[in-house]
């Protein structure tokens, strides 16, 4: 089935879409930037380049460290991040269901396989 | 004002996002593909991509060319295009109407200015 994907641009052109709020979902799972990065097939580069990329996007940082512990210390979302990935997970909750017959009538149309990417 | 990117993703891979919405859109005002990449400061072969990717995208097409008159022939939507681009506009519509709040809850937090893009 097609799907929706929801990209919030700011003024300042900052970009939250479906890749960062996956992250934000996984380290607010497994309060780890590493283990998020692992479960996502990505590396550890990656994710703290998005993690960077948010924390610098806003007045308030999205994602904090956390210390101590067993694990010597990880990550977890702060209030604010807590509250942007609500609201981006809830948007996008409408938006898929609002879309529903929409993308069932385009993917009736749909050929199995895509030409080229552009 | 920060905005939201609706991308459209078949089972196939195919998107059809702002780009080719706008495209569509313009084709549709124009009735040349040329004309309309143009105006969207698009060079000639990357509206035509564009065009050709949608058109193998589904089992009809959603651009077609028109022939004769003063131009010497041009573009059109199809019915289908035509059906597409209006899904994706009222779906841009009511999607940006739903978000307003967030929109603008998350947008008074943001920095004027962008980190890196990642």
């Amino acid at each position: 089935m097609a799907k929706l994907k929801l990209t919030l641009v700011l003024d300042s052109g900052a970009r939250i879409g479906p890749g960062k709020a996956a992250l934000l979902e996984s380290i607010q799972d497994t309060g780890s930037i590493s283990a998020s990065a692992r479960s996502m097939a990505m590396d550890y580069k990656r994710a703290w380049l998005l993690v960077d990329s948010l924390n610098k996007a806003f007045d308030t940082p999205v994602v904090e460290r956390t210390t101590g512990g067993a694990g010597g210390g990880g990550a977890r979302l702060t209030p604010f991040g807590q509250d942007l990935l609500s609201r981006y997970q809830r948007l996008q909750g409408a938006v898929t269901k609002l879309a529903t017959d929409d993308l069932a009538a385009i993917e009736q149309r749909a050929l199995p396989e895509a030409g080229p990417k552009v």
